[in-house]
């Protein structure tokens, strides 16, 4: 070490001009990203509860709430994870357990976990890159069971987490700059940030709030034809089922009309399906997969669709698992993705594992079973009471209205900002919904994702929050009181 | 379901002409990705293994050794996981073990365990999207007593497996289709695959095998200049350390010239070191980090360095688990690197917790330190012993030599191959390399990456294979016996 007399770490001495590195040195189209879920709110809201953690008593709340993102396992709402897929998981890190503890994991949990070892092997070695074939069986089970049409386990992708999937696809079909791919407005902001990614062009086309928002295919064909005016070249229909952010389900007829105009257009259709297990009023809306439709209508239809253990009744978002099913698509484009994702070498084994356990819960008379029974379903009931009440609230506020979802995790009230709000929000150069949201978090702590994030009609403003706070009396309250307080102060 | 009497399966009639997604349809740039480690040899490798399993007894071999790729807890290979490692993880998938189960988990380990659940709540959020703080704290102090010198929590960012930070920093780097980033030869070839999926051009320097796969200067400044001759512009360097495939170790000397070349030519440091746990002879040939030098020299030169738990002595692949660092970095690239990293949400919670294990073992005098100790020595000796003993034995062959490698998990012999066997293997439209290690395959089981797969000098020939095989005697016998018998056939 013959330098190491010779530092000043304060003061370092560079002997040549180059600097650290700079954005002007990088890709200029990263900087286009933008995923608002965790932006510009999520990241003050880290701060605030780095100020609470260190003791500090200078806020006008005790505690923060993440309403940003579906993450129902996070501190303060904390939803508890499933008994049976932790048993499982615990006994595949530690299989030893078993006999360490005897009587301590139910025989079910005992024997799923001695065949999910005999199958992978350690989950401390790369699996097949394209999943554990087992466990990819399990999916292609549960798919067919599901549909009533056959499902195969060389079709399907285990992913770490859908986001993981979706990305890959856009690159995939991204052809060049001219390309683009149908995104409903308002979106989940994976799409765009994927697509600003992979340097393709969105295509918005709108839902409609009116009708609960609904999904038009005029309203997708009106999309097509602007697009192709501009010189955009269509390449796939990206519909979020039940959506995100609105909580919509699709009718059968409408899925059946949306496959017949990805025909006609011949786009492939991606069917982002994460929500598919949050269902709140079920017998009036319940979810059909596009699978399901694509073979009853005998359709040709290239189909990719994608599920995920992070949300459903599992919420187990930190083990990123998931899977893609890849339906009408040649045996040379399942070797390109096969290729692809083996760069990345697998997906993690503990995400693979809670694919396994979401795609096989336990079956009525095994042991396991009455707990799992009595865990979902009081995770289903409390969703569905909380996003019911939460609605009726919200539609009572003065200038608040709300369509009430139907499903997955989120509400997307629509909200009357005052004028002068709206040009305060302009002098400071935010979007007026970001500055209501920014004044939410800075009042209450609570934290959720302006519609700007989203997209929305040209002056419309929205939030997204989530269903998932456990106190729901109380955080409810504390929205009404902000809303409130700030119509009178900028109205 | 109005359709569901009209299937037929089997002969689905279309209605249009659309036909399933071809290849046609997607993003040509992704079918120039080639990743030899999982490709046609370990996909026919996968084939064996299944017809093994269904009974077959048609093959010449009664099991596949996957020695392609370095995965040491796999079926076969069986390199047992760290027990300390399992048990936090255990603990963490289901923390009420701690009491069901009392006494079966060391005091250290349930305390860590509940420090961890203190710090992250539930595993199955999501956390931070660079990583848990707690665990970036560790990680940097990790870091800073490595090196001597200060790590900021803020610079780590935690990875799922060091690929998918490599694959992020490529995509960064390529500002357009003209920037090139130097890429060692042979090299891993998760640089070239992820610079083909990103539009960038590998500029390749080559590795000099006569003094034991060195790096030299020259070799890389011979590479900047006929690449800016060709209308590249050198963006990066990627230099592996300890080496793959070559099992190299640089020493401080290179290291800096490396240092001071990238400050001369503006170039970032892209420092690979995720094999820095395994060296087999560490006197003579000890690991230093990039970080300690560039900080040593006081240099300004832009470095990100990655480190994983798939290899070392965890070698726990199928959690995805790592880091990268950045050092003189500005912030607003930091805050790119969050906002492109936030996309995927966060990093799997198991890899997390993987990292923390491997960066904070149990210290001497723990409960967890005996078995800990043990466990790892074991590791370590194993893998240098079956590095030298597979070295002997592969130089002692005629038409072989192979440079004992002092780190990382890998040999990379040269072959002779006979001009027969060569005209044979161009006759069926392969590299002569890939046809030897398909013969090594057919006749042994043995499934290794041709050197074409890696890069080598025009006209030579190598194999890598990891020295992970438990049975070495016969692992090593076979390779011997092919050898004679490949080279007698085609002789």
């Amino acid at each position: 070490m013959p330098l190491l007399g010779s530092f000043r770490h304060s003061s370092r001495v560079f002997r040549t001009t180059m600097r650290p590195l700079t954005l002007d040195a990088l890709n200029p189209q990263l900087q286009e990203v933008q995923y608002a879920v965790r932006g510009e709110l999520a990241i003050k809201a880290e701060l605030y509860r780095d100020q609470l953690k260190s003791g500090s008593h200078d806020l006008g709340f005790d505690k923060v709430i993440s309403s940003n993102i579906g993450n129902p396992q996070q501190k303060g709402l904390d939803q508890p994870p499933i008994t049976f897929t932790r048993q499982i998981a615990a006994l595949s890190e530690w299989p030893e357990l078993a006999q360490l503890a005897p009587g301590v994991f139910p025989s079910d949990v005992v024997a799923r976990a001695k065949e999910l070892y005999h199958e992978i092997g350690s989950i401390g070695a790369y699996s097949h890159s394209q999943g554990v074939p087992f466990i990819r069986k399990n999916v292609a089970k549960f798919i067919s069971d599901r549909d009533g049409f056959p499902s195969d386990p060389d079709d399907i992708f285990l992913t770490a987490g859908a986001s993981a999937g979706v990305s890959l696809l856009i690159n995939m079909l991204i052809t060049d700059p001219s390309a683009g791919i149908l995104i409903p407005i308002p979106q989940y902001p994976l799409y765009t940030a994927a697509l600003a990614q992979h340097h393709g062009r969105a295509i918005p086309y709108l839902l409609d709030e009116s009708s609960g928002w609904s999904t038009s295919v005029a309203s997708i064909a009106e999309g097509l034809a602007k697009a192709r005016a501009e010189g955009t070249s269509p390449k796939a229909l990206v519909i979020i089922n039940p959506g995100n952010p609105t909580g919509a389900l699709l009718t059968r007829d409408t899925m059946a009309d949306l496959v017949k105009l990805c025909e006609e257009h011949s786009l492939v259709l991606l069917a982002d399906e994460v929500y598919q297990n949050n269902l709140h009023r079920a017998a009036q809306y319940p979810f059909t997969s596009f699978k399901k439709v694509v073979r009853e209508l005998q359709s040709p239809v290239p189909l990719v669709s994608f599920h995920s253990i992070s949300k459903g009744v599992s919420g187990e978002c930190g083990r990123r698992g998931g899977y893609f099913e890849l339906t009408n698509v040649s045996a040379e484009v399942r070797a390109l993705v096969y290729k692809l994702v083996s760069v990345g070498l697998c997906p993690p084994l503990a995400g693979q594992i809670g694919v396994d356990s979401m795609v096989r819960p336990p079956k009525e008379g095994e042991p396991s079973y009455d707990m799992w029974k009595k865990e979902t379903d009081t995770i289903h009931a409390a969703l569905a009471s909380r996003t019911r009440l939460m609605a009726e609230r919200l539609n009572a506020l003065p200038g608040v209205s709300c369509v009430e979802s139907p499903g997955a995790l989120y509400l997307f009230p629509k909200i009357n900002i005052p004028e002068k709000a709206v040009k305060a929000a302009r002098d400071a150069g935010k979007e007026p919904d970001a500055f209501y949201a920014l004044a939410l978090l800075d009042a209450t702590g609570i934290c959720v994702v302006p519609g700007s994030g989203f997209g929305q009609k040209e002056g419309e403003w929205h939030y997204r929050l989530t269903c998932l706070c456990p106190g729901v009396e109380e955080y409810v309250g504390k929205l009404e009181k902000f809303h409130v307080d700030f119509t009178e102060k900028w109205g």
